[in-house]
């Protein structure tokens, strides 16, 4: 209702807020009807942009408009200009997540145009959250989540590859899971194309990104990492900084903050990677354990229903495995012990969980390109790895990030202060908790700290004797050894059958 | 996980972003676990606070903290000042707001969290996003309610009469509705008690503050509406300056960037501002209409009936008039319109529809009160009108509130450019639109330009003729005029039957 136009001073705040700012004097806004949350454009000369407002009595005089660097740069104003300021209709996608709210389903082009607001940052955290929880709440049929993942594709950089593309992605949750690290080479060794991007860990020990970087570099456009793939055949890059599919980097955080992981959204910032990288087939790895993301089969079996789903309806053939997720996967978690871990089991030298599980993975991607039989693939997996063809292609890999292609396990840096945890009484570990493994990892130092971390020396199944090492944990400081010696106490991370639970009353 | 504490420099950011905001140089948050939306503990001294934390490579650098002017204020420091920093366990209210999101019933001590964190603002907007939008896709049992009604009137000012309280609450979305300020002084002219707080306009082209401040100020604390009250007995002053219940101001700002209402919010926001001026007795008007808040009576007896199930538990005494919405209340809409409007009524010339509506709802209050028998309430209030008696008191109540007692409906200042919309047929008038009528005055400048609105000279069932008036634009600007007059040509107010609804083809 309010077209008013309004002529105002521009006054400059030196610092950017993260999203575009302009504060309008209490009169002035009223005077245009405009509420705090409102969008205005301001235009200066040729031209303009979208801020949101906020309302102040002091900060700025009638007449004058604060503009913080994020804004004040783009349309090129300094201290003084004047800029023309009138109030602006909600972009269209505002719409949209309302009606989402309301619980109706969405039609392509509303999609798309909450996708590509969130990518021009025309949307506001409150919007971005309201659109996520109408996600939670409501849910989105598969048709929606498919034009949802196209948009958050097609609004990043896309890559073409002139050959068959292969990829792999873990839906995480357990410790010390780099199995990328040998599925990425195996395959790659094979002769298939496998563009890898990875995420850092935001609450784990270590991401895939993590732990690659104690190998090499990890950070490469998404042309760069095209060449890499081109030149070695497999790559493993930090995600964030090829601008594939970028609309997540900003609804992660609002998801992180709500504590909510929408299944649809779930799925879709999954496959938008994957479809911008060009695969054309996928394994997924689904890990199911009390503490992990997926809790039972039952709905590991529906997840991986919709994964093969969304596959098909994005002309992308996807297989899925439900794997063991009860426990760490291998015996280290954090950036340096996993890579050494990793590095050791490609020189043949690795735990049996850790390459039975990534030749199984891998094992998929070689049948679904036609190397190997249906039940054949695992088999031809752990050939290559065997016959140190990973090993060699891991050094290729590696030397083509810029990382050195000869590093032994041995010359990993770890974490130099050190403790390890004993075994109080004979018997069999009855379980190993992956939040406890987490909160110590990262109590020591990980991801931050490269060389912090913890080893897992036996787990589930085993037999132990009253004295035996259950747990190692690496600092690179000693205040965070000391910090996560106490949270090993208190979260008590391996349970032995025949220990002691508690002792009632604690000091007797 | 991480307790690390650092110290960092200060760099002070003279300007305030509206909630405490801190940037931290990208390594040492990471080195500290930090993560952007995350709370750091800011301390000085003896002096400490919390911010929520921004990343950035630039702004600052490492061993850096930018501040702006919310937070240094708060623990005072200037430029340069050393401050230690440590993350911070987010507050118990957030896991309470992710409890809610899940679906799950909060207890009293969980809401109690969550409105103390609103009001002292240690609450995100995306996670106040979070709790209204979990309130509105779970709603909330009474219970809940009742102690997020209690929870919000707690964290503001309470008063305390020791006579009984009456106050009288309008649902709203119907335009016109300047009944209050018939209702106070008929109210209270009977020797009664009635605080009544209102709201300024959000969406609407008056509300009953922004109406009253045509007549007096009305800016005052909880304590000068005491002092009001106890010495004329009535008093018709801004919510908005007096803190009572503040939680509101920040949660309504997220609501209306979600364009949502939920139910419990709603019920608590109203209860809550009646709990703190401590009202015995409550009238609550639920216009029923196509375009007004509730649109039937089956849904406004439902809501009826939680006012009078919350004010039970609340020990007040509800009852609710639902009223006719389907037009506006009596002809005028707009500040300064209304405030004549009314002032007429209480010299014995009003529009019956204002009149009947008013005396109604006063009536009840006048029942509640022991002072006319079950029935006899309206005729009481209307014989209080007509007596002149509550024009008496609304003198004695504009004068306590520092206005002229003495003003004249013809003296109040309405809007200079002025156009009449006409009949362009003969025919019964079929209906008003409330949401066209809202439309046009505010086009035409209200609330901001007091002097802004709409006359509607006839309604529903009006018989008129060709060339009849229908409807006047006031304007205290030409621009505004000719805005709201192309508003009115587009939306068409008023329809008459037997008038052409559209021409086809437009132009033959």
């Amino acid at each position: 209702m309010f077209a008013l136009n309004m002529a105002l001073r521009v006054k400059i705040f030196e610092v950017s807020v993260g999203h575009p700012l302009a504060i309008l004097n209490e009169s002035d806004a009223r005077a245009m009807g405009i509420l705090p949350h409102d969008r205005v454009k301001i235009t200066h000369g040729k031209s303009d942009t979208t801020a949101f407002v906020n309302v102040s009595e002091t900060m700025v005089q009638p007449g004058e408009i604060g503009l913080f660097e994020d804004v004040s740069k783009e349309i090129g104003v300094k201290d003084g200009d004047e800029v023309t300021v009138s109030i602006l209709k909600p972009p269209r996608s505002i719409e949209a997540i309302h009606k989402k709210i309301k619980g109706e389903t969405l039609s392509k082009d509303e999609i798309y145009a909450i996708i590509e607001d969130v990518v021009k940052h025309r949307l506001s955290d409150v919007e971005m959250a309201g659109f996520l929880l109408a996600e939670e709440f409501h849910g989105m049929t598969m048709e929606e989540i498919e034009y949802l993942t196209r948009a958050m594709a097609e609004t990043g950089v896309m890559i073409d590859f002139d050959r068959p593309v292969y990829d792999k992605h873990s839906i995480g949750g357990v410790p010390g899971n780099k199995v990328t690290l040998l599925i990425v080479p195996i395959v790659a060794a094979a002769g298939l194309l496998i563009p890898k991007t990875s995420s850092r860990a935001i609450t784990s020990p270590s991401g895939t990104a993590d732990t690659m970087s104690v190998l090499a570099p990890v950070t490469f456009t998404a042309e760069e990492l095209k060449e890499l793939v081109e030149k070695v055949g497999g790559a493993i890059v930090w995600g964030g900084g090829t601008n594939i599919a970028p609309a997540d980097d900003d609804l992660i955080k609002i998801e992180y903050a709500l504590k909510i992981d929408p299944r649809s959204q779930m799925l879709a910032s999954i496959m938008a990677k994957k479809l911008a990288v060009g695969a054309d087939c996928l394994v997924i790895d689904i890990p199911i354990g009390p503490e992990a993301k997926v809790e039972d089969m039952a709905e590991g079996r529906k997840l991986a229903n919709q994964f093969v789903e969304l596959g098909e309806r994005l002309g992308m053939r996807v297989q899925c495995g439900l794997t063991y997720g009860g426990q760490p996967v291998g015996h280290a978690v954090g950036p340096a012990l996993e890579a050494k871990e990793a590095l050791e089991a490609l020189q043949g030298k690795g735990p049996s969980s850790l390459v039975e599980k990534s030749t199984a993975l891998a094992g998929i991607l070689l049948e679904m390109a036609g190397l190997a039989p249906i039940g054949g693939g695992k088999d031809l997996a752990k050939s290559i790895l065997e016959r140190g063809k990973a090993l060699e292609k891991m050094r290729e890999i590696i030397e083509a990030q810029g990382g050195d292609p000869n590093v032994k396990p041995e010359d990993i840096p770890l974490g130099e202060y050190r403790i390890t945890i004993k075994a109080q009484c004979d018997g069999y570990v009855t379980g190993v908790s992956n939040m406890a493994v987490n909160a110590i990892a990262r109590a020591a130092g990980a991801p931050v700290e490269k060389g912090a971390g913890v080893i897992v020396y036996w787990k589930r199944g085993a037999k132990v004797k009253k004295g035996d090492p259950l747990l190692e944990i690496f600092a690179e400081r000693e205040s965070k050894l000391s910090e996560a010696y106490s949270v090993a106490t208190r979260l008590r991370p391996i349970t032995i059958e025949g220990m002691l639970l508690q002792r009632v009353p604690s000091f007797p």
